[in-house]
């Protein structure tokens, strides 16, 4: 057991910031659909579509200590610099609050890729 | 093995009925974002979001032989009702099919839980 | 915005039971393939793996605000509870704090979904 | 509405060889817990856990035409490639039978991800 143990309090860090990049997709994008400009947020919600999976998975891969973790986060990395940089394009509160999530998790899963 | 073997032959129709459903909904949901009316189908965006991750979740309880594929067949097909009956108010091609694919979905999955 | 942001806030103990159940039930799905009696834990992996994946799907719902969650959440608390209490069979470590895991999700699951 | 289904029938076969994958995955892990040498097993479910996650969100992505399907599939690939390895080693029919699963989704991964 230390084993798991050992990796899953190094993971700690990501972990959470994938739980909270995921939450925040999720709430971003409900948001989003209730805006005025809804229409014009096609491309934001897709992108946040992605990041909650992928952000879920990361979460789980490294909760059960894969030796994929690694890939996983990377890609979790790449998608969620995505989803920062189109939330970010957007005034209201959610988008912002998501595009901050997004970027914290982004650089969380680049350390633990490293 | 015989009984892993028979219980997935026995809900190889629903699970097929529930990966075809979550590929309806994917889709649907991509190609609401592009119709000139995107703002107005905010309920429709949502559905479809818990459609797809019930029926994604539903194909592989079913898959592992769970003890509980059962109530969560019973949940998928009620919100595979609720996705079809809100699909089926919009005329485009994508949300007709895909109100299709819901109920055939719900029923298939009504039966595997009776 | 203020609805969505109410929801959340009133799912928030909820949500994050749920992410920690996720957790501890990867983590100890990961520990039982390693333990010496390894064979005889068939039951419990299984339970782990139905638990983990209706714990994420829970988190994910109430964090979108879906209509669902009430749902979702009766049955994640029902599965829960299958998993507390076979985890709670086995006396190591990992077992023990799973069981306290998913009975605390399943508390607050069924709080939420009354 | 024409571009989504150019890309979802470009990427059917790939979509159906993940969602073939996914239910092998399962179906052999649950297998494999039954089997008289399940504490031998413990890196083949490991994989197998991985494999049905990747398979399952490879197939959603596609299936939404997400920029970021490559990227998953590429992912996807390497873990096929490691589960089909893991599992080839086991002489059951359930492992034989997934190995050849993996290997063919890891093929359609490839050619998609290209």
């Amino acid at each position: 057991m230390a084993v798991v143990h050992t990796d899953v309090q190094q993971y700690k860090k990501c972990i959470d910031a994938c739980n909270s990049c995921m939450q925040a997709c999720e709430q971003c994008l409900t948001a989003c659909l209730k805006e005025p400009d809804a229409a014009q947020r096609g491309r934001c919600v897709q992108l946040l579509r992605d990041c909650a999976d992928i952000c879920a998975l990361a979460s789980r891969v490294m909760s059960r200590g894969s030796d994929f973790a690694g890939a996983i986060c990377r890609v979790c990395a790449e998608i969620c610099e995505a989803c920062a940089q189109e939330c970010g394009r957007f005034q209201d509160e959610h988008c912002q609050e998501c595009a901050r999530e997004c970027r914290a998790c982004a650089e969380e899963c680049r350390r633990m890729a490293a």
